[in-house]
Order: structure tokens, then C-alpha cells, then sequence
């Protein structure tokens, strides 16, 4: 079998407590096959968002072990913070990298859910890809009126869970798991301080406003450069490739006469997205990915444990 | 210490003899920190061509245990074949692929060219980067006259050896040893049956009739498909970016009417070229590598390794 790789994104409801925080962190930094790349504690936000690579088992193992730390010692009646919630652990995506699709990673969504309510007694919700309500595909409808409004709603069948009974763990609340592609943070600046055009542009290309269906985008104002910027979600960078919100928004910009000052890439972004606009631009015929020695190493890497 | 990667491409006068081919290339296989990309025999050219990436130290501890089945089991007195050769062990080139650099790629070409003489008794030349002398960065100035004239002239001090005595080991010649860049073999397909178009475009870009100083290319026809090919090797791909190479060729091709149809990267690439390139066109700011997972993934596996 092929070096399957997934990334994992728990959210936890703590952003304050140091020790906490570390303890919730622990179990992910030596487990072999889970690899941390990385965690932020917002103290605003009461929340911690920590990024994990790796293979689909030790992932899960490691999350099991996270999770009993912190349903124990997180109290959602205690916990105030800016970012809504309804669990101590909050949210739980599994998205799939290489070597898995995505009908894989909702299979693993949904076995892991029933694993995660045994170990732990916490109520699951299954969301995005992984839903088994359609409504519930939006990660908002199922946290409406976060863990407050949740203690008592849960027992109208709109609100059951879909793993467990119709109560909320009395300190950690409820979990919502599922699968979904990986989200790209994607900016464009713009050679023009006026607004109104980043704003045009904004909705000449996100989805809301009739773009391309994997975007989401707003216009910004970048004060101290002159500069504005369309920041934007590419929610399915298969379907809505880089290259193609990047060509769609130069195009726009003419209108106005403004010229594209540059492009960002926040966070992470899978290679398989940068290698479709680089084929594109560089019109590349019959490419394949493990013509990147990296990739054919990290592949060959995979094969080598299972040996 | 960050997880350094090199690339290693040895190749062996043999292609001929199946089980040979395999003895050669066992000790490649179960190594850890050395992962067999590819091996190649041609018959033709009697000669075996094997990719390796991998730890310095992994690669050049399997490289003597091969060399050691090479120098036992080929006799150059008996081998007859179409590529030119000096050695049993003809070429070992070493190749800075991640978190090494140039510099340190020569330090383990040098002392692997000693060790690799006291355990083979086979005199050893340096080439490329690794050179000792200066015409001695070209590997054709080495291998003049292949085994059969070195046999003699290796006594003359211009053919003297850089490690060992001045004398070719009686049944394993003498081995090249150095330190290169990654070759990039890559092409572009033009919209022209005309030969001339493309042998005019190769001209202008390559370096040895005055285009970009680390691009070698000829004009091809691709008869079948009515179309031609500028065939180029990117000796340099930090200081000829493939985007550059691509872009002045377009520029080229216009004064004829002629369209660029395709490229083509044959066999592997490193991330860095492909991502210097997709930064280009996309204008990217401020991009890391370690911004893609995947080589995210492969920096953080090398220092688990070390725990």
C-alpha cells in the first residue's frame, strides 16, 4: 500500500492556561507517523488550532489520547473566548493529502466520531464532506447558539447528534468531526489604494456574488503600503485552481486599469496545488508528481516503513 | 541539524549481465536513509545508471559496499559497450538537493573520493565543482581515450590521479568522483514543422552560441506529431530559471509566428525549480518551501529521525 498522508486541524477550547495547553499539545509531538507542524493558542479567541501531517492511525491515536486530557480539564461552563464554540474539543477535519481521497477520509471521519464518543462520552456531530444531514454540511447550523443554546436544544430531534444520546457532556460539550478539502488562504494585492475596486473584484470572483463556486473573498484596505488586496478562501483548489483566480482577477483589474502588485499564499498549501498553476503557466504536457524528487522521497519514505 | 538531502547518481560499466546489475545494486535497497529512486541498465551502452537521494552518510556507506561488488565482478580488459568509460565504477557524482549547499557537496565528494580509493585501491579523479585542477571540471577531459589509452598515459603527470598512484587499477580502470548541480532535462514543443525555427531558437538560447550561460540545446524535429522540439539540459537551474528559459523562447518563437505547444521535464526534478517558477508567474511574495506540507512533512521527518 501507498504512503497514505491526511491533515488534521483540532480546534480545542483553551487559549489561556499555558499547562493546559501543553498537555493538550503533548501527545501529538512524539508519536511516530503524526507529525506537529504546528499550534497557535489565540487568547482573544479562548482557542487553540493545532496542525497536524501524517498517517491516518497514529493521527487518530493521538487524538484519542489528546482528547481525554482535554475534556478533563477544560469546563465549557467556566470558558468564555471571542470564537464560538460547543465542545472542549470543538472541531475535529480530517483532509486528505496523498495517496487518499476524499470518500477515504469521510470513512475515517465517521469511524473515528463512533471511537472518540466511546473513549470520551462527548455527543458527536458529523459536518462538511462527512455530514449525514445535508444541513449539517455547514459547520454553523450544527454550533448555533454555541454550547449555551446546545444544553438544552439537543433534545429536539433537529439537534440530536449523530453519534451518542441527545445530552451534552456537562463540562465538554459536544464534538463536530468530518472531512473536507483542504482550504488555501490566498491574497491578491492591488496597484490601487481605492477600495471600491478590491471590493468589484472581490465579488466579480467568490461565490456569493456568482464566481467561481470554491471562492470565498472580501476586498481590503492594505492603509500603510496604498495598496488594496481581494483576501480570499480557495475552498476546493481542484476545482477552482490557483492560476485561474489569478488570471480572473487580472482580467477584472483592467477594468480599472490596475496592474496585479503581487500574490500571497498564507499558511500551508498542498503541492499538488502549486504544480497545477505551475503546469499551466509553464505549459507543462504529461507532468507527474513524483517527478519531484521531494515527492517521489516522501512516497518512497512511506514504502520503507512497511517493509 | 536540519535533515540534509543530496542526490547521487553512480554509474557502472556494466548493463549487461542481470545478475551483476543486481549485486551492484542490492546494497542501495535496504539502507535506511538511502532510497533507490531508479536504476537503468542499457545494454548498448553496457553501462548502469542508478538515482539515489538520501543522508550523505547512508549513501556513501552503501556506495563503497556497491563499489567494492563493481571492482570484484567487471573487468574492463572484457567490456565492450557504446558510452564512454574509465572505470568500473565510472562516475559518482554528488548532488545538493535540501539544507546542504555546493561547497559542502565538494567536502563529501573529496573525502569519499579517499575512502573510496582505500577501500577499492582504484585511483581516483575529481570532476565538475569537486575539480582539483582546472580542466578537470570537464568529465571528457578525464575519460580522453577511455580505460584502454588511460591504461598508459595515466603515468604522465597531466594524467596523474588526484587520489592513489599513477596507475589504473588492472580490471576497475580508475573512478570520476564529484560535485554538480541537478540536470534538468527539459524541452520545448513548438508549433512548426520547420527545423530551421527550432535550431534557430536553441541557438539563441544556449549558452555555447551566446544565449543563457547554463542552458545546453539542439534543434529536433518531432516528425510523427509535425512539430519540433528545442531539447535543452539546465545545467543551473538556480542561476537559468526554467520560467526564463521558457519565456525567451516564446519571445524568440514570435519573430517566426510560431506558438510554444508544450514542454516537457523529462525524468525528475527538485521542488525548488518548479517553485521559483510558479512564484514568477503567479507573483508570489514572500513564499517559503516550507510553506507546501509535503516538504514541510520531509524536513520534519529528517529531524524525528534524529530524537
Amino acid at each position: 500500500m501507498q504512503n497514505q498522508l491526511i491533515e488534521c486541524v483540532p480546534n480545542y477550547s483553551e487559549g489561556r492556561r499555558p499547562e493546559v495547553i501543553e498537555a493538550i499539545v503533548e501527545p501529538f509531538r512524539r508519536r511516530p507517523g503524526c507529525i506537529l507542524l504546528d499550534h497557535r493558542a489565540d487568547q482573544d479567541h479562548n482557542r487553540l488550532v493545532i496542525s497536524l501531517v501524517g498517517q491516518p492511525e497514529p493521527i487518530q491515536a493521538a487524538l484519542l489520547e489528546s482528547a481525554r486530557v482535554a475534556v478533563e480539564r477544560i469546563d465549557l461552563e467556566q470558558h468564555r473566548g471571542g470564537h464560538p464554540r460547543i465542545g472542549a474539543v470543538d472541531v475535529i477535519p480530517f483532509i486528505p493529502i496523498q495517496n487518499i481521497d476524499m470518500e477515504a477520509c469521510v470513512k475515517i471521519a465517521r469511524e473515528f466520531g463512533k471511537r472518540f464518543h466511546k473513549e470520551t462520552g462527548v455527543p458527536v456531530y458529523f459536518y462538511e464532506e462527512a455530514a449525514l444531514r445535508p444541513e449539517r454540511r455547514n459547520l454553523e447550523v450544527i454550533r448555533k447558539g454555541q454550547f449555551e443554546a446546545l444544553k438544552t436544544e439537543i433534545s429536539r430531534p433537529e439537534r440530536h447528534p449523530d453519534v451518542g444520546e441527545p445530552e451534552v457532556h456537562p463540562k465538554a460539550g459536544a464534538t463536530v468531526i468530518g472531512a473536507r478539502k483542504f482550504l488555501i488562504a490566498f491574497n491578491v494585492n492591488l496597484g490601487t489604494s481605492d477600495l471600491k475596486v478590491a471590493r468589484e473584484i472581490a465579488k466579480a470572483v467568490r461565490s456569493s456574488s456568482g464566481g467561481l463556486c470554491h471562492v470565498k473573498g472580501i476586498g481590503l484596505a492594505l492603509e500603510e503600503r496604498g495598496l488594496t488586496q481581494v483576501s480570499m478562501n480557495i475552498v476546493d483548489y481542484e476545482k477552482n485552481a490557483l492560476y485561474r483566480v489569478v488570471e480572473m482577477i487580472r482580467m477584472e483589474a483592467k477594468r480599472w486599469g490596475v496592474a496585479l502588485v503581487e500574490t500571497e499564499v498564507y499558511g500551508m498549501i498542498p503541492a499538488a496545488a502549486l504544480l497545477d498553476s505551475v503546469a499551466y503557466y509553464m505549459q507543462l504536457a504529461g507532468f507527474e508528481r513524483k517527478q519531484v524528487i521531494e515527492l517521489a522521497l516522501l512516497e518512497m519514505m512511506g514504502k520503507d516503513e512497511e517493509k
